[in-house]
């Protein structure tokens, strides 16, 4: 009976190893998984894009072939007009990099938005635009997540205030509550955020949406970006203002929501060495409960009985299958603080 | 003695409201601390790249009024000339909708680099990239952060291996071996990509360090954009399948350096409710230590404290502090296997 201290590493290693090959699985399922999507993603986007695409290139070549016959270029001028259009597109919105706009070029680099409507021309500002985005990304990270969890906080004592003064008889907010609200809350940051760009900015309403999802999602394509009209970074300071804020509250709402959804799933996902220690954790406390009702003693002390379930009932995410009265005397404390999955 | 429901509740309100305020605290913090980012960043780009701005500023105004002057342009045609230029660019770069053209931007999508190279022209396809991106943005950072979990356990074995194959007695990989292993894998990645996009491109190696380093950083500014040189999406498919398993292999780099350091940081961040929880268990099971020793019973078989104890020792991160002898227990006995903090 007492061979166990092999027996406990065999078993120890065998769960390690049937662990790392679930996740293993898990990895290569979704590998196949983002390479179909990004498939069928290629061919959506070629099918209502390449008509188009050529449609316009006909209709460019057209134009530039009217533009040549009238004021006969020759061909290496062209090509210096169009180099001096394009270099000269993001001098058109105004200075760039005066404070305003050096703001506005830090906050995309730091939250990766990175529209590219300026993008530092010197070398020594690629060099420290690399570091501050080294540094800046990671601290941006932790912030938009604690102000995420923050908002998730509030957010349920709002529920919960909301609930009782509807007068529910035991009234809690669940998880469907909260997944709920965060999808409303970030539709009516879109839309706000879009409503304000229209009327600011002169687009529909519908690019304007578009311009705030892109931004909000930190893809940031750069194809439509504010403050670049009317010489509006050093004109509006108030929409300037607004512009950040929207940015950095739009970007927490999000931040929650991911907070809600997505990290908890990643946080949770049961890595090979705790599933591993788990299964080797369970076969050693069965083996031991099982000396035990065999056992050496029969006095063992309703306290230390209760310690041990009530140590179970703690952590629910991280222990063995609780007997069934264990289980009992979970449910029927009315007193004890629910345990929750853990938020950020 | 048995008042104990109602100050069980007082000890967790209150050591909830601690932990919030504490939470708070902290993400206030954080903020100041953002602020105070943006406003060195703004300070530093403006020094290094504004005057660098004005120079350019005046230099195409004059190549500008030079071509105006030798070809009379009305300012109407100029401003005509302009728009054509800037919307003929991508197109100069080839077809960007077609198969190879659309699974490169579905790839800037998901991964939220948007480079904006390429953006849908036509409505419909700003929609479906809307929806593309709201089920994409998600599964990929699943993705990629099981992938970052696989390669630091490959990375993981092999440390151990190396420890192992120079004779160190007790071979052990610390979190410092994984950090510094991880730096060196992002740094070679970088560099690897930098020399590959130097030669294929035509760039700098440090203009393709750069690219590498705003790419795999997600920023995605689109001033350096892969394979918009010589039709290369369609006339050097090689070339297009290496770019696009850089990009995805150097995420998966970038993103199991970030697993490591950061997404640890963010999980093990102590949340209000479970730190007020667990304060709130810590009373509870002294409470109930203390009455055990001063006792209903002194027969506590060894195997049931043993249980209690190993529990704990299984437990590290969630377990109150251990009693001397129960440290000493964990510590002796080699054959356990060392409880970890999860990786993911």
């Amino acid at each position: 009976m007492e061979r166990e201290p092999s027996g406990r590493t065999e078993i120890s290693t065998r769960s390690r190893r049937a662990a790392m090959r679930k996740q293993s699985a898990r990895t290569a399922a979704l590998i196949l998984c983002i390479l179909s999507y990004l498939l069928v993603g290629a061919a959506v986007f070629d099918a209502l894009e390449s008509e188009a695409e050529r449609s316009r290139q006909r209709l460019l070549a057209r134009k530039r072939g009217e533009f040549r016959r009238k004021y006969r270029f020759s061909a290496d001028d062209y090509r210096e007009l169009e180099r001096l259009a394009l270099q000269a597109e993001p001098h058109r919105a105004g200075r760039q990099w005066r404070f305003a706009g050096s703001f506005y070029f830090a906050i995309t680099v730091i939250t990766t938005i990175g529209y590219g409507h300026a993008a530092p021309g010197t070398d020594s500002g690629k060099v420290f635009c690399m570091f501050y985005a080294l540094l800046g990304i990671p601290l941006t990270l932790v912030t938009f997540q604690s102000l995420g969890e923050r908002l998730n906080a509030l957010v349920r004592c709002l529920l919960l205030a909301a609930k009782r003064c509807l007068g529910l008889r035991r009234p809690h907010v669940t998880a469907e509550n909260m997944v709920v609200a965060g999808l409303l809350l970030c539709a009516a940051t879109l839309a706000l955020g879009a409503a304000a760009f229209a009327h600011f900015e002169g687009w529909t309403f519908f690019h304007a949406y578009y311009y705030c999802f892109i931004t909000l999602t930190t893809i940031g394509f750069g194809d439509f970006v504010a403050l670049q009209r009317d010489e509006a970074l050093q004109r509006k300071p108030p929409y300037v203002a607004f512009s950040f804020l929207y940015i950095l509250l739009g970007l927490t709402v999000i931040g929650a929501f991911l907070n809600l959804v997505v990290l908890r799933f990643l946080a949770s996902a049961d890595a090979p060495e705790r599933a591993a220690h788990r299964h080797a954790s369970v076969f050693r406390r069965r083996a031991r409960a099982r000396r035990i009702r065999a056992g050496a003693s029969s006095c063992i002390p309703y306290p230390v009985v209760h310690q041990l379930e009530t140590w179970a009932c703690d952590n629910p995410a991280f222990s063995p299958p609780l007997s069934p009265e264990a289980v009992h005397h979970c449910h029927s404390n009315p007193d004890r603080p629910r345990a929750r999955r853990k938020s950020i």
